[in-house]
């Protein structure tokens, strides 16, 4: 439990796929990273034996090539926490933990319906890591749906506005403030807020 | 800026090398994740050309096999968004935006003077990923600190204790409340807050 929380806060998103016969599947993640903007790439690791959930997963999305990411906010956390019981394969965490899928564009796993923040990836490249077993699947954004009001002018997102969370360890959902915002940096001037 | 902002929520630590000849850098990122706890192993991700900072913070934990992690509160936030400025490599962070270094127990790379968590790594596994250029960094934990207080029955951190900041996009700074904590999810019951 200690390594855990030894990151900082982490981004909690909720990760849909499916199977090949369209048996849908919903885990909790938290270990995602921004990989790269052009193209644009999200990775996430995945481990290979805690949790049925993330075997799913790991077996689906290597099986259909797609996932999706969906932010949800602190009233649904107790639902998204839920996703990470060992439910078997047979058994939906949509079903079982009080989401809708809703299926976009053809694009082939399920959103939940109504996330403040939807992504769909496709697979690009998938890194066993032998060090310790543990999988790093890199994905290209390839779905993108969020409410126009949460983009700022350079593009960015505010997540206090999509009402996003942040875990801690492996147990603890918190739902940030809008914070403070600083100008980029140069060396030759303070920080500047805006 | 919009697809960094696609992760969600991300910890912001600063990273503490130096360089053979003993040379200090100081560099903000925001691409940690927890890669395992058995060994405690930590990674990140590194840009091969986005701010010099980075790539001061690549050669040296290359030269030196060792970084450390150092988390700050909200009110350090200005002069830690600072050290992402492209200050020469002459030019250490620590003194250009008002970081003490501290040096423990003949660990090699400097550690911030009071910062709530200190994490000292030691490079484990360099590996480039062509499919953008950039360097992921995976790193043991060989060295500790933070305040006993902060610390659960159960091992992990009460990060919102630490008063750790968590950062949207690049530039967005936020130190986000204690949240709500659930136990550990089973198939056969709701959720149940802790």
């Amino acid at each position: 439990m200690l390594i855990n929380s030894l990151p900082g806060y982490k981004s909690a998103m909720l990760v849909g796929t499916c199977d090949a016969k369209g048996l849908t599947n919903l885990a909790i993640v938290s270990s995602h990273f921004h990989l790269g903007s052009s193209p644009p790439l999200l990775a996430m690791i995945l481990r290979p034996s805690t949790g049925n959930s993330e075997r799913h997963t790991l077996h689906n999305l290597l099986e259909t090539q797609c996932w999706t990411l969906n932010g949800f906010s602190l009233e649904h956390a107790a639902h998204a926490h839920q996703t990470s019981a060992p439910y078997p394969k047979d058994r939906s965490e949509f079903n079982a933990c009080n989401f809708e899928a809703e299926w976009l564009d053809q694009f082939g796993a399920p959103f939940i319906k109504g996330a403040p923040l939807q992504v769909g990836c496709r697979l690009r490249e998938h890194h066993p890591l032998e060090i310790n077993g543990t999988h790093m699947i890199i994905g290209e954004v390839q779905h993108l749906r969020y409410p126009e009001t949460a983009q700022r002018g350079d593009g960015s997102l505010c997540l206090s506005d999509l009402g996003l969370v942040a875990v801690s360890g492996l147990d603890t959902y918190t739902q940030p403030d809008a914070g403070v915002r600083f100008a980029a940096a140069d060396t030759n001037s303070p920080p500047r807020q805006l």
